[in-house]
């Protein structure tokens, strides 16, 4: 195996939106280059790369260029298609994180299954193929409950709460009649989350949780340290250390947990990749979720993860990002933009994290 | 006048070396585009920039394309032949810092005679073109005396020491025979510098004093904040402001300093553009010396300068960047490497910054 991968190796990146040009410009400063492949010209990602690639993720031809230019390949987000992954090993090149942490969290049924079998608990959830399924679980799920599609979906997109069983039809069509899950509601008194990364050595690094609130199902801000006993931190971090483990990760992984406010966290999803409630990371801490990410699929050491000063994340959505000239004006205000152009409403432009010393 | 340039312009870079790299990668946090000219195919800046025009500095087709692509341009060097910014002004791109600061910046004596008018003290000088001009000013600079070039040469180069008056033709012989000038020793402790900045609306910044130590004519190590007396800061930071104002100077200037010890401080020479001494910003300040430079240039506010923590910058010179993986493991080292090629000895491959709390 080639790693560590040494500076002047090239990464390429599946994606290029503004997680893969965070991580471009974290792979930069290490001295490494970086190619991306994605389907959009101009992406935010392609204007700080070496080089990128126009063209479907599944394209036979830009996945062998792909692979001849990179020693290894990384993605910024989860549905990449598991045949994409499949031609680029067998084109001889690695990628991380791994085939089956794609497979378990592109399936919502699958991820939750794969948690608890890894002692990580979730709300109660069942599978879900018609609105009689629905019936049925439903005394076990209780009322009420949240019915998902297994695949695809994000920012909550792709969901419908049902509140009394005569809605199992009428939300199963509301999600456009695809397999689904139907999952309990979490009786959460907050939502936090944690970064964590595992190296192609074993070596695990945990950041300390954030507190997250989302408006409308789409993260607004990240509080970071999070108000948690210690405790708590040692939950996230066993829960986290097992998934990583039982997956052999290599990468970093966002993990969205619900604090039941009795010690319990119940995961809520996983993201393998850098993740927004990961951004406070970047004035918060000496190795940042980027770097981490760069340095865990580049077989480097990971990096230092405890934070020097405590953050307030907040994203920047639609035409937030014109208050830019007021945000660059504010001592306690870092700013970053994402090179998108079009401010169209609940885009995500950029985002600010908000500075304390500890 | 467009400024301040909104993101998604662009900011044109004459220069492709690790300068250029490390402040395309500010400009991208700030949502700004770069592009790149340089002669050099495949240089660090080009990596992670939009585009990159490889031509001659001069080359008018390329200076065409560069003023239809650019808001603004700067440079990541000094030697910025005078006919290419005045060909882009002509072309109707501004750029910063100007040619005024370019002009001094670019010969010996302009830069010291332009100092010693700006109340900025230097050592004692005399223009030279003959062996009977160094002899003719001997008594007046006094021995040992330094001859450079006029023009040119960095990092040592071009320079001889003359110990004794029977050396002065085959010191001159020795620089190219060229118009020179004749350098008083300064009687120094320590070499200090500053960063400064000035903004388009005439707003200043300044970073603490760094300490400096030279092997060979060439940087090795930074200290910063320097270990100085509020007074010497200030006067420090009253040099800069004289030399910034009188130039009506945009963009980082890097002023390189003789300590006399006795809180006088002689002005070796000015950087008009972000310098080797102000790496430690990196990991010190919240704002950066390459992200003021930027905000300078597009005409946004300038950044806090305050530190956070104390920095040791030291270069990595020729082979020894091969040890990235032990510094990549250490927990107390920032490492920034520049994606250049092979590692030739001395040349400067990328920095590490160790940090402390202060």
């Amino acid at each position: 195996m080639p790693f560590p991968l040494p500076p002047g190796s090239t990464i390429g990146i599946l994606g290029g939106g503004q997680l893969g040009r965070m991580l471009a410009l974290s792979a930069a400063r290490l001295g490494l280059d970086v190619v991306i492949l994605t389907p959009d010209e101009g992406s935010p990602a392609s204007r700080v790369s070496r080089e990128t690639i126009v063209a479907a993720y599944d394209d036979p031809d830009a996945l062998a260029r792909l692979a001849a230019l990179a020693d290894v390949v990384t993605y910024e987000f989860e549905n990449v298609p598991a045949a994409t992954v499949e031609t680029l090993n067998r084109l001889g090149v690695p990628t991380a994180p791994g085939p089956l942490a794609l497979a378990v969290a592109q399936d919502r049924v699958e991820e939750k299954t794969f948690l608890n079998a890894a002692n990580a608990p979730t709300v109660a959830f069942a599978p879900i193929d018609s609105a009689a399924d629905i019936e049925a679980a439903l005394p076990r799920v209780g009322l009420p409950a949240l019915l998902k599609t297994r695949r695809e979906g994000y920012d909550g997109k792709g969901q419908a709460w049902i509140r009394d069983a005569s809605e199992a039809a009428g939300a199963l069509t509301s999600v456009g009649g695809v397999a689904s899950i139907l999952e309990a509601r979490a009786a959460f008194v907050r939502e936090l989350s944690i970064i964590a990364a595992r190296g192609r050595d074993g070596q695990t690094a945990f950041y300390p949780l954030s507190e997250n609130v989302h408006e409308g199902g789409v993260l607004r801000t990240t509080y970071a340290p999070a108000k948690v006993t210690p405790a708590l931190q040692a939950e996230a971090e066993r829960i986290a250390g097992e998934v990583l483990g039982r997956l052999d990760y290599v990468g970093v992984m966002g993990i969205e947990l619900f604090d039941l406010g009795d010690g319990t966290l119940l995961v809520n999803e996983i993201a393998p990749r850098v993740h927004n409630t990961g951004h406070w990371t970047q004035d918060g801490c000496e190795v940042d979720q980027f770097e981490q990410h760069i340095r865990a699929v580049a077989g480097w050491p990971l990096g230092d993860t405890t934070p020097a000063v405590s953050v307030e994340m907040t994203n920047l959505l639609g035409d937030e990002v014109l208050d830019w000239a007021a945000l660059a004006a504010d001592p306690a205000a870092r700013l970053h933009l994402y090179g998108k152009g079009e401010p169209r409403p609940g885009r995500k432009m950029g985002h600010v994290n908000r500075v304390k010393r500890l």
